[in-house]
Formats: C-alpha cells, structure tokens, sequence
C-alpha cells in the first residue's frame, strides 16, 4: 500500500561530496554537498547544488574551479564536521589536519586524505530555487593506489565510499555489490513476448 | 600515493532511477538513468540527465512530467532490464509486469512496484554535452508502509535502495547506516583550535 509522505528532497542513495575550493587569499575550503550528480558522459560532467550563502558559492564564482572528494567511514567524522560550520569562520582544513594539493588542470585543492577526488573546471550554472547547480567538466580523476585494481580501474568495495540518505539523516555505506549492470537483466531482455 | 586514472563519469555512489514517463498513446514507459541528484531544498527538486535519443526525453518534453523510481535488490533483474532496452522497440513496462499508478500531481506513471516514488513537475532543462539535464520539482513523495518508521517517516535500511557504482558497472546495496549526519562530527566541531 502507498502512503504519500511528508514533502521534501529525498533520493536513494544521495552521495557525500566534498568539495574542495580555494579562498580569495589562497587557502583551501571544504564543504559536505549531498546535493548533485554525474550530468553528463561526453565531456565527463559533475553537478553540485551550493546555496548562495555558502562560502564555496563564492569560491566557485570566483575560481571557476572546485574538485569533488569521496569520503570513505574512516572519513566520516571530519566530513560531517565540514557539513557543520561555515568556511567564513573557520579554517577547517587546518583545524581538520587535512592535506590539500593544487589541482594539476584546475584551481581548487584536493584532498588527498579522501581516496578519490576529481578535479572540474566550471563549464554551466543554473538557479534552482534555493540553490545554484554548478556543472563542472571533470578533468582529472585521482585515486589512492590501495583503491584501485589489478587493471588500474577504481574498486567500488575498495573504496567504500559513505552516501547520504536525506530521509532520515544517516551516512550510509555503499561498498557492497550486488549485481552486474547491464547484465543482470539480460536474461529477461532474451524472454519472449508472452 | 595518488594516481591519475582514466577520464570517465564516476562518482561514489550514484543512484539508481527508474524514470517514469507516458508515451503519446498514453502507454507507460520507464528508463534506467544513473546521471541525475538532487538539485535543491526549496523547492525540493531533483535533475535528472537523459541523452536526446532516449524515448524518454521526447515523453520529458512533451508532458513536462516524470516520476522516478527507487528500486531495490529484488527490482534489480527489471531494473537493469529496463536499461538494457529502448522503449522504441518495446513495451517495457508490459513485458516486466510492472503495475503502474498515473500520477495525482502529474502526468507520469509511478511504478508501484517500487518501494519509493516521486512525482516530479520539469520546472527547467539545460544541454550539458551529450545530455539534457531535466530538473523536476518533486510534487509528491509516495513510499510503501512497509519502508515507513512509526512516525512515517523512510527509513532507509527497510528501503534497501541499490545504486550504481560508474567505474566498475555494478549496482551497490546503499542501506547500511553507519553513522549520523550533523552529527558525527560534532565532536571535532567543538573541539579548541590548536
């Protein structure tokens, strides 16, 4: 039986992005995103949703840059730290202990502590009510060594990368497969028309 | 030790939707879309990116409408299915035996079958390469009873939402709560600058 529910943005999984930006004087800021999505293959693209208020908004505008870090569950507590207090007032890169390295292609920090990064040069932006969809070209991909495979491809379950669920608020893994896309259906695919 | 690896679309994690959408004659279709997230808070809007060849992106068009569809481990065979298939060449909906609800809000069909369903009005489109990005103000949030907690509220371990993992094509398990957000990182956020 369907019950409609109370209105608001929820999506099963969400991610955790952190997004890396450089501040006017050079220092590196960091926000908790749970808002975006890969947009698009060709040229590879990644949206992240920033509310103007936000000192990443700023960042953003003013670099045309940011990079997108994956936190895995050793990552957690310093991410929903991030998530927590503004850019504004204080610099939480530093009081987070967390390494940052110049982005080779674009003008925002990575973070080297999160096992995958991608460095997006801001190519569109759109308004949605409360907050500015930036879409980023991805440039660059990075990833730690311990989370790739033997073909030089990223591990999911290596990674083990924490989601986001807006309904109840909780980090959620998202390490464990399952199933193979565009395989797992192939079987009713062949199935005849009844 | 960072390594650059190939260029693609990835992200930790990214999610399932099964798109929603009535064709001209007023049959159903459905379209498996991992490029998509929420966009924003207020109103509650989620994107969705699909490729202009897609039968979904003319029935986007034409009722300026969608629903999408959260699946879980037992809607994975479908699911994929759907991915695997234009609804150019077949009724898909029929061939999966999947029921379907038109919409109170809009005019695009949930599929019952799934345990969480939004129905989403397009508000806005943008072209980002090789896809549309179509953004949807989510009208209704419509769950199964069995997925609510006693406060009616999604619970996401009882959902058991898979997603998709872009570097290896796997679908992920994304229902393990491991921790608390604006919460987990109260700790450090309190603690006195060095």
């Amino acid at each position: 039986m369907k019950k409609e529910v109370k209105l608001s943005s929820v999506a099963f999984p969400a991610p955790v992005y952190i997004v890396g930006t450089y501040n006017e004087d050079g220092t590196a800021n960091a926000m908790n995103a749970a808002w975006g999505g890969i947009c698009a293959s060709d040229p590879p693209s990644i949206m992240v949703a920033v509310r103007p208020a936000r000192k990443t908004f700023e960042n953003i505008m003013n670099n045309k840059a940011f990079t997108i870090n994956f936190p895995n569950e050793a990552l957690m507590e310093v991410s929903d730290y991030i998530g927590l207090i503004s850019g504004k007032k204080e610099n939480k890169i530093e009081k987070a202990g967390l390494k940052t390295a110049k982005g080779e292609e674009v003008n925002a920090p990575i973070l080297t502590d999160y096992p995958v990064s991608l460095e997006c040069s801001l190519t569109d932006k759109l308004e949605v009510g409360s907050h500015m969809l930036f879409i980023g070209e991805i440039k660059r991909v990075l990833a730690d060594e311990e989370v790739l495979d033997e073909n030089d491809r990223i591990d999911v379950g290596k990674v083990g990368a924490i989601g986001y669920d807006p309904a109840g608020r909780n980090y959620i893994l998202t390490n464990k497969v399952v199933g193979k896309a565009f395989c797992a259906g192939l079987g009713m695919l062949k199935k005849k028309e009844d």
